[in-house]
């Protein structure tokens, strides 16, 4: 039978055209539901990750450190839990990688009071642009070369086949009976590629990032 | 517990650069495993199906006239069939449009004799070049605007949607622990494009193949 929710959510995604700025991505949400027995349940869930072509560490330390600030202001344990769970979540199963260098993923917080973990998903929205927006002015005017383009469009093409396959949003949203498909499909990439076997040579800086990639790293203690 | 099989099949799918000429896929497939009790079965599948980026009336009935000849040579109630099969099986439920403008789809066939059946599965296997080549000859050479070749590569991005999203191929292939990734996801276009709420124009040629790849026609009778 039907029952009473309400749900609310922002979610935003930036898939830059210079290879050397990351693709971003957050989405923060709220979720409340009334049980057959009239219980009511409520939680939130959410998360912000960084998906660069190529690895810059001082990036990924400034990313992650920005996002653990904002955590640890609420409970310490929180980061190290989340940056884990972000590494899980953003896994392509069938590729052995995940989609980017993580940050936090977090779903079904419910404690320890509702004014708490409001006050907590307050402190990650409002480090978005923190993380993020030195990033890209760092890098936007950066030059690039065909082949670095060639290598982000690759590694777009890994972001289409995790939002495709895996991204538990998507999934559900396409088959929610009267869902807004374009809000849904709008975290897809402008563009993307697939090239058969592409391998990127050893101690390129294209097998650096697949590096950490496939073996994720502690960015910040 | 493990139960012998044997599984052996042939596909193969072209995109051409060009927009005039269409994306053509086949794949033809014979499986037999034995079970717990001993008792054997076997089974064919397969199809051919045709994508283009725009509809080309003499074409697609070019194309389903060769289909409808292979399997009329077997059985007159073959091609309505499986023409009706394929325009159920490569739909893009999210989108409310298929794949392509169809041609023939058929699983799990193991009548009347695995002999009778092998010899239909070789006379559509047989159709695959008379059904395609002279539409890749008549078209190869058509020169194409920036804004067709844009057109094919929104398609190439629906094309993408529904291989990761649907089809069952690439769906238990990727489950399959050891698959070979590289041949499974080889069916993915080179380049694909996703625009934010993109409409063609009404009466426009691109508002034209959407409205066969939503409402499937007859092509032969």
């Amino acid at each position: 039978g039907k029952l009473p929710f309400c749900a609310m959510g922002v979610s935003s995604v930036i898939h830059p055209k210079n290879p050397h700025v990351p693709t971003m991505h957050f989405n923060y949400r709220y979720f409340e539901i009334e049980e057959a027995d009239g219980t009511k349940q409520w939680w939130f869930g959410g998360g912000t990750d960084l998906t660069p072509t190529y690895l810059n560490e001082e990036d990924a330390v400034h990313f992650h450190k920005t996002l653990k600030e904002a955590c640890d202001k609420h409970d310490l344990k929180l980061y190290p839990k989340y940056k884990k769970w972000c590494d899980d979540y953003f896994y392509i199963k069938h590729r052995g990688e995940r989609r980017g260098i993580g940050g936090i993923f977090f779903d079904d917080v419910d404690s320890p009071s509702k004014e708490e973990v409001f006050q907590f998903v307050k402190s990650c929205a409002k480090a978005v642009v923190p993380c993020y927006i030195p990033i890209v002015k760092k890098h936007c005017h950066d030059s690039f070369t065909p082949e670095e383009k060639l290598w982000q469009q690759i590694r777009r093409g890994r972001y289409v086949e995790f939002n495709l396959i895996y991204d538990r949003g998507t999934k559900f949203g396409l088959l929610t009976p009267g869902s807004r498909i374009e809000s849904i499909l709008m975290s897809l990439p402008l563009t993307a590629r697939w090239e058969y076997m592409h391998t990127p040579p050893e101690s390129s800086k294209e097998a650096e990032i697949l590096e950490v990639l496939r073996n994720p790293r502690d960015w910040v203690h």
